[in-house]
This record gives structure tokens, C-alpha cells and sequence, in this order.
């Protein structure tokens, strides 16, 4: 396919005038081609309208048909074939492995929501049947379902041009809802966000759909993002990125007339506690294999272990050894952007120059790339752990701060001091399980998953996962942005009283034609 | 029971420093005894500090165990007997029958609850197992539970000083979720608040709960109010009362450093559409039971049918003359404090001067009470009604705007025009359905409930219920206060990653001892 640079509003492909953007090649510094002009108010309206013309057809489509579009847009992603894993390899200087891992997470997420949307389940049918005999009075027929809430807007992430991105898991999952969805590309991999956009496009129109349920728009954030926020005709949003740039998106959909949910992810330090049993047996294999995920993908995910905390002594200093003697061997990797790099570099450097911190080791130094990150390992006392707000920032890449802890009472300590959090680890033996269970209430109210001895990298797209926790970790603790449970954020309950059967929405019959299990006075049943 | 006009922090009862709050019987004017000393910081403050040493050990109560503590609180109010319904209706100038009926749906709540909890539904308990052997990496086990979100105020409303306020469902939807409750009572109805806060108080104490479960606080909404919502340890907020209520509380809520949600039901005028085939069969019959559902509880429900919609000719006149004469034999009634009774009439005032509005019909004029309210219905053109903002704004009490359209797609046209809303209705007959059919999406957009030939007072307590509804007649349109969906305004989905089964929570164990039903890898079952 020949990438145009240009944006894709409903069935249309159009040039933006804005100047344009390009991607960089961070392994090499190198411009690609095409550019990409950005929008403006024009294509918002344009990309609104058409959603909103959208969003009566395609919310009632049936599960078939829905699901089909679902498995259409999986297909037409891997139907890209090879020009897709090298474009986003040279967008994101992340490997060609990681890349096809991506992209079958990406196929995968469309397929699992497929399967949602037949299943029927998160449509929460409910019926309460009528009781003409009541006394005093009789009761009426009351049926519910959950309908989407609207046109949606996505934000794409720098950090999975293709599972976070234009067909990512915001968008699969606010699609499945029934919401057309309107993406703001994200300028970093302007001709990745191309291709996927283009094969979703193609699968509206393969499908039968009206033009508007897919848009894709390049732009200034402060210029097209800040005016689909805005926009009456949006009703949620989606994103994933910098603590600035979710909580100002938060400001705009709280401001509108009519305010709306944000679900932004944001930021997370997911921490690791150490137990003394997990220690005294496995410190140093647990060295090695936290070093592992904090340098996997250039330290460049939202659950990266940045944190560690243990009680001080002989094991702990094992861990330590062990956790050094992998990093000092890690090689540098290439960062996805130069604004990430240098954000990077300024994190560790803050670090490094923090006299009540001390630097444990570094990993190899970058060769052969202008952006190339260096991984970095740091520990501190608990007392200047507390002390010190600025060791609770995140350092988005591979740097990590262990905090030596005087005992097990001050780990619970600073454990209740952190702020939300997408993940915490416990690494434990049996005989830790006295401290783990004082630990765990306090995690609950803290993270959206906890593990145990695993390491917070590698996030499963299943229908148990949690990938979401309280503020700041994102802007809604009560949902989820990956796996299936993602779909909810993107619905809301409508009660159907006394509805002639012919005006019933299909899921709320009752002859049941979707088969859904339903909530009869509250008894669950396929019936 | 011998009131005090004292607090009730956790298990203690404490008398406010700030001038006392009376009640007043809107009946008679008269002053009722005691009088309620407002709290201050000191009250917030402990009360919040209970509610946060209670939350972990409360949260994990077992169905049983909180099951049987909603069932106390539910006969600890049935128990207070005669005192409790002569307090109400004093306190509120509502007749016997009506505080009877909310009474016995204030207990029916309590028990509902109890059964949701014996369910278990509510927790979405999920398990994706372990696949050791997958390639390229193996799958770890994960599952997933819902959690309490943390303590909750709930601020009493003044239209239910039983159904919605202390005891009422906000606060039995969270105690449910596992949350422990603070309520800010309100003004209108302390001795109201006071029997049934000290009946709750009791069921804890009976329970063997930690004591900070529950609290209760009278005082000031920018003093005790505004600190409850901004205190770190609150994690919720419900509401229902006025429009300018919520929204203060929303930007408390949004503006704290960990911003919450806050779940305000607010205001809504509740349009009924009247189509030509149900105006021509039963003009007459609908403009009665019209004026029923308008003047029923002198209107103070937020429900209550404040926009009429139909095509202007013959049938309408009907409809318009026996809504007339139906409202004219309507007697005033005691509404509910001085304030709303104020509020009304320079609503109802506001309209009649209005010179593009007609009054239809005023009721009977107040006789024997100084707070009486006159039902008042209005007219206009849709003309005039597309022009006038004002006349959207709610008029809290019996008094409704008839719009007469020159045709069916005008009133389409203005459905898409309206705010969100609680509820929507349609009168209609079969030959309505193609109108019906254009009618229902736009409102499905609009509304949380929407009913076919019956009126929008009279909330069902049950499983299908949706009270909510877009913007601004809810702050959150994902959700309903009444009804069992209720208890998800109070849950968030934490997963649990590898845990060893002596850790897991019950929910979630392997032998499923709650028998849940759940979903494995997606699919749901009992096992």
C-alpha cells in the first residue's frame, strides 16, 4: 500500500492543511515519508457529524453482524502483512519480535471482543415481569439492557503503536460497545496509524456500515484533540499517555456543558515488595528476572517495575548484587521517540544527582543510535523515601529505585503512603504469608493487579484482567483498559417499561433470540 | 425513643457545637423539638477516621454475614414502630399512606440488597486459568473480583425522608458493596434522620461490625458537606437534590488531589410524548391519569411529568380539557419545606407571566397550611418552546408545559433538542409504532428509563430499574440509584495474579465456596 498522509473521515481520505508531520526513525534519526498535515475544526465537524449520523445504525447492529465487523477489522490488520511490522518497526525502534507479538495481541483483542459481543453477557439483560395482582398496586414490566453511550474518541499511545493505537484495545473494546469511534493518531507513528486505519476503514465498508463509525484524524493535540473532547456529539474518551496530558483532557470533559467520562491511563511506578522468605531462598534469581522486566521494551510500559522495596540486610544485598550484575550486562535499547529519550535522560539524571540517593548500577551506554535509553537501577533509605516526594515520579523507561527498608512494619508504611498504581508485586515464600496477608488489603485499595512472583510486564488480554487501579494510575479506578472487561466503560443502563413486544429491543424479548443469559426478579437464567 | 438532636459517629452519639437546625412542620409552621446542633471539623474527621479503620475488615464480611446486617437494619426500622411514621410525616407534610408506602420500600431495599449480596453476581467474580504450556510464553492465572471502593457519604434528600435519605438507597446500596457509610442529614427531617441513623447503629452493634460502618452528621453543606467530599479517605459520593447541589459537589469532587466519583441525581422534567393514535382512542382518560401522576405527592418527585409533547388538533384539545378539569378539582398540598414551597410558586409565577405561555388550569388554592402548593399546567407552541430556554428548567413540584406541535416530526425534532432525563414516556397505540420507532432511539440517547402507557412517578425497586440518565439529570448517566445495578456505583475490578490459594479471596478459590456463578476463560458457570 502506498502511504497518501492523509486522515480518514468516515469513507474519505483527505490532506489536512496543518503543516505536516512526519515519523522518525529513533534508531536511526532518520524523517519518513509521507508527511501528515493536521486537522482542523473542519475535519472535527466533519468526523462528529458522520459518528453521530453513525451511532443509531451500528449501536443496534446484532451480535452477528457486530461481531463480524469485529473479526473483519482483526483480518484486515493481518491482511497488512509485512509492510505493517516494518512500518512500526521503524516508527518505534522497537524490535521486529515485539512488533509481531503486538500486532497478534492487536488481532486478538478485535477476536476476544467478537466473542464478547456474541456472548451477550455484558448487555446485563434484565427482566423484572409484571404483577398485575399486586397489592396495593401492580407492578409493571420493567426490562433493562445496556446500550452504548455514543461516539467515542481514541487517543493512540506512543508506547504500542499497535495494540494501544488505532485498532487498539480503546478502540476494539468502544467498537464492540457499539460506539463509533473517532481516533486521534498519535504523530509518532503517523503511517502505522495509516495502514490500521485504512484496513478498518475498509472493513466499514466491507461490512455494510455507515461510513461514520471509523474516523482517524492527525492534528495538534491543544488544536483537534482538545476539539473532540469538546465536541456535544462525544460522549467518552479514551487515552493513554502522560499524567498532564490525561488530567488536562479530564478538564476539558468536565468543563462541557454536558461533562463526560475520560478513562485515562496514565501513570504507575508498580511497585515490588520483596518479602524476607522470597529473599532469603531466590534473591538472586529474583535479581535477574526483575532486571528482565524493568529492561524489557526499553522499560517503556505502563506496568515497568519502578519501585522496590525490601528490609535491609544480607538478602537484600544479594538481591542487589544480582540485580546489578544483569543490569550492568543490559544492553542499551532504542526509545520510542526523542521527546521519550529526553524525558528519559532527565529522569535518571534527577536521580542520579538526588544526594539522598545512590546509584546501584547502570547498563551498558547506547551505541549506534541518537536515542538509544540506558537502563539504571537506584536505592535509597525508607526514611528518605518518605521524605522526598519527587522518588514517587514516574521515570518512563528502565529505571527503578529500591527502597531499603528497616523492617516489614515500615514496608506496610510506605505501602499505605503510595498513590494508585495499575500493578503491585509481591514476591513471597509460604512463609511470608502472615506479612503478605497484612499486605494485600492494603494493595486492594491501592492497584487494579496484584502478583505474586511474577513481574508486573507482559499484561494478558483475557477476560479477568485488570489493567487499571485508582488515581493517578488512571482517571476512573472503576474500569479497565485492557481485556474484556473494557467493554463496560463504553455503556449505560436503559430501563424499558411496559414496551409492546414489538418495540423491544431483541435481547429484551421474550422468546430471548440472542440466547443471553438474563436476570429474571433477579435469577440468573438462559431464558 | 427520645430523640436527642445528637450525631451519631460511629458508636457514639455527639451533640454538634453549631446553632441547632429544627425541624418544621411544613403542615402547620409550627417548630419541632429537638434541635440539631451542626458538626464542625472535629466530627468530619473523626467519623471519616472510622470509616477508614472499619473499611478493610467491613469490605470483607461474608455474604452472609452483611446479608444479615442489611436484614437488621431493615427490621431495626420496621421496629421503631408508630414513632418513626408520625416523625415523617410531621417533618414533611406528607400524609400517612405515602410514608407508610416509603417506609415498607425503605425496608424492601435493605432486603433486596441482602439478596444481592447472597448472589454474588455483583462481584463478576472471573478466572482465566493457568496455561503452563502455551508458546511462546505461558499464561499465568489470573482472576478477577470486584471491591469496595472505600467509605462513602450519602447526602439525604428531602422528597424521601425515608426511601432516599439516611436509611434510604444510597446508603444501602453501599453498605452492600462493602462500603462503610457517612450521611450528611438532611435539615428538613433531623428527628427522621436521628430514628432511623440510631437504628442502622444499632444493627452494627448487633452485628459485631466495627463501628465506623456507619455515621451520621447533621450541619452545614458548605461546612460538614463540602469537608466530607474533600476528605482523602471518602472514595464516593451519592446525592440527589438540585442541580446547583450536585454540581458543587462534582467540582469538590473533581478538583480533590485523588479526584471521585460522585453519583448526583438531579433534575429532570420527564417528557411524555402523546401520539396521535393514543391522543384520538384516549385523550380523555390520559389527560386524568396525566393530572394524577402530576399532582401525586404534591409533585416532589423527580419523576415527576414536568413536558408534555403532542400534535396540535382535536385530540390534544380533549387531552387538554380534561387534564383542565381533572386539575382543577385538584386540592393544594403541604409540600415539603418553605424553601421548595417558594421555589414553586416563583416557578409556577415565572411561567404565568410569561407572555408565550398559556395557563390551562390552576388547582384548588391552598386552604389551612402556610406551604401549600397549587397545581398549575401551562401551554405552549413548539415554536415558542424551541426558543425559550427557560422553559426547559425543572419547576420542582405539580406543575407542567404543554407543547403543541404542528406535527410528528416537530416533536422528533425537539426530543433531540432535550437535555438528559430520568424518564421518558409514551402514550401510544399499534397504529404508533412507526412513530414509536423513531421516538425510541432518540430517547434511548437521552434517558435511563423510558414507558409505554403509564406515567413516571412510582419507581419500582427491582433488578431491571434504571433511575439515571444522561447529563444533568444524573452527574453519571453509567448508573442508577435505585434499584440492585445501584451497588456498582461502589465497585471497582481488582485481578489477582498467581496467587496461592491461601491467599485468594473466597470468591475467587478454586472450590468456589460461595457458588458463584463466574466466568472461566469468558464463559460463564457455577463452578
Amino acid at each position: 500500500m502506498t502511504l497518501t498522509g492523509e486522515m480518514l473521515i468516515g469513507g474519505s481520505a483527505v490532506r489536512g492543511g496543518d503543516s505536516p508531520v512526519h515519523g522518525i526513525n529513533p534508531a536511526t534519526g532518520e524523517t519518513l515519508q509521507p508527511g501528515y498535515g493536521g486537522g482542523g475544526a473542519a475535519e472535527v465537524e466533519r468526523a462528529c457529524a458522520l459518528a453521530a449520523a453513525a451511532f443509531d445504525t451500528y449501536r443496534e447492529t446484532g451480535p452477528e453482524d457486530r461481531a463480524a465487523f469485529l473479526e473483519a477489522c482483526a483480518q484486515g490488520i493481518l491482511d497488512i502483512g509485512d509492510e505493517l511490522i516494518e512500518r512500526a518497526c521503524a516508527e518505534s525502534g522497537l524490535p521486529r519480535g515485539r512488533i509481531e507479538g503486538e500486532r497478534g495481541r492487536t488481532v486478538g483483542q478485535f477476536r476476544m471482543f467478537a466473542q464478547v459481543v456474541r456472548d451477550g453477557g455484558y448487555l446485563d439483560a434484565r427482566i423484572d415481569p409484571a404483577q398485575p395482582e399486586r397489592k396495593p398496586l401492580p407492578r409493571s414490566d420493567i426490562r433493562q439492557r445496556h446500550v452504548a453511550v455514543g461516539p467515542v474518541v481514541v487517543f493512540g499511545a506512543s508506547n504500542f503503536p499497535l495494540a494501544f493505537s488505532v485498532g487498539g484495545g480503546d478502540t476494539a473494546s468502544a467498537l464492540a460497545a457499539g460506539c463509533p469511534v473517532i481516533v486521534k493518531a498519535h504523530s509518532a507513528h503517523p503511517g502505522t496509524s495509516e495502514l490500521v486505519g485504512r484496513a478498518i476503514q475498509a472493513a466499514v465498508k466491507k461490512c455494510g456500515l455507515p461510513e461514520g463509525v471509523f474516523s482517524m484524524l492527525f492534528g495538534s493535540g491543544a488544536k483537534v484533540g482538545s476539539a473532540l473532547v469538546a465536541d456535544p456529539r462525544i460522549k467518552a474518551v479514551g487515552f493513554t499517555g502522560s499524567r498532564a496530558g490525561g488530567t488536562a483532557l479530564m478538564k476539558i470533559a468536565q468543563n462541557r456543558p454536558e461533562p463526560i467520562p475520560v478513562y485515562a491511563e496514565m501513570s504507575s511506578i508498580n511497585p515490588v515488595f520483596l518479602l524476607p522468605g522470597a529473599l532469603r531462598k531466590r534473591a538472586e534469581a529474583i535479581g535477574k528476572g526483575f532486571v528482565g522486566s524493568l529492561t524489557m521494551g526499553a522499560g517503556q510500559f505502563c506496568t515497568n517495575p519502578g519501585l522496590v522495596m525490601g528490609v535491609e540486610g544480607e538478602a537484600l544485598d544479594s538481591f542487589l548484587a544480582s540485580a546489578k550484575a544483569a543490569l550492568e550486562g543490559a544492553a542499551a535499547q532504542t526509545m520510542l521517540t526523542p521527546g521519550i529519550h529526553k524525558a528519559y535522560a532527565e529522569g535518571v539524571a534527577k536521580l542520579s544527582s538526588n544526594n539522598r540517593v545512590q546509584t546501584v548500577a547502570e547498563g551498558l551506554p547506547g551505541e549506534g543510535g541518537p536515542y538509544m535509553g540506558r537502563a539504571a537501577l537506584f536505592s535509597t533509605t525508607a526514611e528518605h523515601f518518605a521524605a522526598d516526594e519527587a522518588l514517587l515520579e514516574e521515570v518512563f523507561g528502565s529505571s527503578s529505585l529500591v527502597i531499603r527498608c528497616p523492617d516489614e512494619a515500615t514496608m506496610l508504611r510506605l505501602a499505605e503512603g503510595l498513590e494508585g498504581q495499575l500493578t503491585a508485586t509481591i514476591q513471597m515464600e509460604p512463609e511470608d504469608l502472615e506479612m503478605a496477608r497484612k499486605l494485600v488489603p492494603v494493595l486492594e485499595r491501592r492497584v487494579g493487579r496484584i502478583l505474586v512472583n511474577g513481574y508486573p510486564t507482559g499484561v494478558e488480554v483475557g477476560h479477568a484482567m485488570v489493567h487499571g487501579g485508582p488515581y493517578p494510575s488512571t482517571s476512573d479506578s472503576r474500569t479497565t483498559s485492557v481485556g474484556s472487561l473494557a467493554i463496560e466503560r463504553f455503556l449505560r443502563p436503559v430501563a424499558y417499561q411496559d414496551f409492546p413486544a414489538e418495540l423491544l429491543p431483541p435481547a429484551l424479548r421474550d422468546e430471548n433470540p440472542l440466547k443471553l443469559w438474563r436476570r429474571k426478579d433477579g435469577v440468573l437464567g438462559q431464558n
